[in-house]
């Protein structure tokens, strides 16, 4: 089922009342110079008249294709990290004289592809994703066209374009080299889907940093599937039920740390076991959860920056790689 | 600046490549019958060659009038609220076939005007809105002209049209008897700023409430002017440092519980001093926040499916009240 969209009044309609012609109505709904006073406000008359409402694609292309809106494709409409990113997108839309508008995908390549196809059809000036698992060779036209399209958090895949990520890397080998620091060597890494990036990005740091720690085969340590807080949960306390249980956890996205904080709560001796999260979170400082911090404001400022200064389509692609920052709060100073 | 969109190719240049009339083109373009399969498929291969888009809003008209798109205007993209009310909405769009646009007015009447008319003049198939203090009589026409407009967390000033609320009244009701019934008198009363129906509702209950239960006067107790976090940390701080120190605070939203919640942990005996929030929030239960809670997530549901359900204009409008229901966790239980 589909709604129903309002039956409108029409120029042809506005064009009539006024007694003008059809191109002397468009012209001056469109703004266009040569047309007398008197008839412009007759036919603005008549438009106010019949409530008639100007065309916003025909008069983008009437002012030389320029458009207002700037687009944004989220991954998850509840999780907070995309709203940080939408907060910053939004800063530098206002200051361009843009408006954002934000639309998700929940992590679906084909709902990605089809909501890309609704911006896009609409005309949005600039378009903002963060790319789910799907080909995106197929904006490669868009991109030529002159329609900046900018990914964010993970990179597009089968397509060069502009690109704003941070250093996953770097975060996450700061986060074992803290615990390890503080003693621990039995640390699980808990994360959401080999399908996506950023944990792919994530688990490789961890089982080299283990390594390089003189901890190898870190892989065991691996458990992945936690789309959830609640799916978080159940991994971590199937891990501390089990045989060989960690003395630290690593979670790698701030769901994963609100399901492991549950997890180690419910457990006997839970409150001993060391926690670092990647992803900072609202109100971590009272609950004293350490933390690899980033900026996803600035991240979301970045690639709105990107969108709005790509003047030329034949420029180079850029990449923009942010900080991370581990915050000692308590949980991941706890000792074996 | 605005940013200057792509220059596209035209129906005229599909047209000419395909050697048909531009008449033929947009039949075909459109999906119109009665055009031979071979002229079908010239102008399909130019159109593809030249990258041809064909423009969603003439495509939509040439279809009735339906459009695919749910708008969605929110008060405050960097808060969860929003996050979950447009979940709720999201699900619904879903099962309508539409997808769902959100864009955020921060609050600033003018804003929500301008966006509102970006919206509707991309053909969005319905709107919803958390109204700002403005004047929302000018969407009658739009009404009435057939596009479902629902407000949602409060009602719009100067219009009649379906509505979504919750019961604030009989929240901060629960909230006040729920602390008197743990011992207190001294309560305050901590929210964001006059201008906002929803404050005004729970700062009338609240006066109210104190009333009936032998405690007049209570404006006495009413702090406002706290729109984030910070701003009531700050609020709190002086209530605590004050001549009259409250033995419980009842914060107005979840930001002010946020910055309520700091402001307890910095003061000396704060952690002796009752807190009640309205909204539940993440964590909450690890941090044992007693809350006013209700469901945000149906509460999107709801508006969205009252926008995809008004079939007729002239049908008279809804109002639906959800209920609240508050969780004793820890901190509202403390006794003075």
């Amino acid at each position: 089922m589909s709604v129903q969209g309002p039956r409108r009044p029409t120029l042809a309609g506005v064009a009539e009342r006024a007694g003008v012609s059809l191109k002397t109505a468009s012209r001056v709904l469109n703004g266009e110079p040569n047309v007398a006073e008197a008839t412009r406000e007759r036919v603005r008359e008549a438009a106010t008249a019949l409530g008639f409402r100007r065309n916003a694609v025909a008069a983008d292309l009437a002012r030389g294709g320029a458009s207002r809106l700037l687009g944004f494709i989220s991954g998850d409409i509840a999780n907070p990290f995309y709203s940080a990113l939408a907060s910053g997108i939004e800063r530098v839309a206002r200051d361009n004289d843009m408006h954002l508008i934000t639309t998700s995908c929940e992590e679906d390549p084909e709902r990605e592809r089809l909501l890309t196809e609704e911006l896009l059809e609409r005309r949005v000036g600039g378009l903002v994703v963060t790319p789910t698992t799907g080909d995106h060779a197929r904006l490669a036209g868009e991109l030529a066209a002159g329609t900046p399209v900018v990914f964010v958090d993970r990179p597009a895949s089968g397509l060069e374009a502009d690109t704003v990520v941070i250093d996953n890397r770097g975060g996450l080998r700061a986060a074992v080299r803290h615990l390890s620091d503080h003693g621990h060597r039995e640390i699980a890494f808990v994360g959401d889907s080999p399908e996506v990036w950023t944990f792919r990005e994530r688990r490789a740091a961890f089982v080299e940093a283990m390594e390089e720690l003189g901890n190898p085969g870190a892989e065991r340590w691996v458990r992945s599937g936690a789309h959830d807080a609640r799916e978080a949960r159940s991994l971590v306390t199937a891990l501390l039920d089990g045989p060989e249980p960690p003395t630290a956890v690593l979670a790698e996205n701030n769901r994963v740390t609100a399901g492991a904080l549950r997890a180690l709560g419910d457990a006997p001796g839970g409150q001993d076991v060391a926690l670092v999260g990647f992803d900072d979170f609202d109100l971590a400082d009272l609950l004293g959860v350490t933390v690899v911090s980033y900026d996803a404001v600035e991240m979301g400022r970045r690639a709105a920056e990107l969108a709005t200064t790509r003047h030329d389509p034949a420029a180079p692609p850029r990449t923009v790689t942010l900080e991370t920052r581990l915050i000692p709060r308590g949980t991941g100073e706890r000792r074996p």
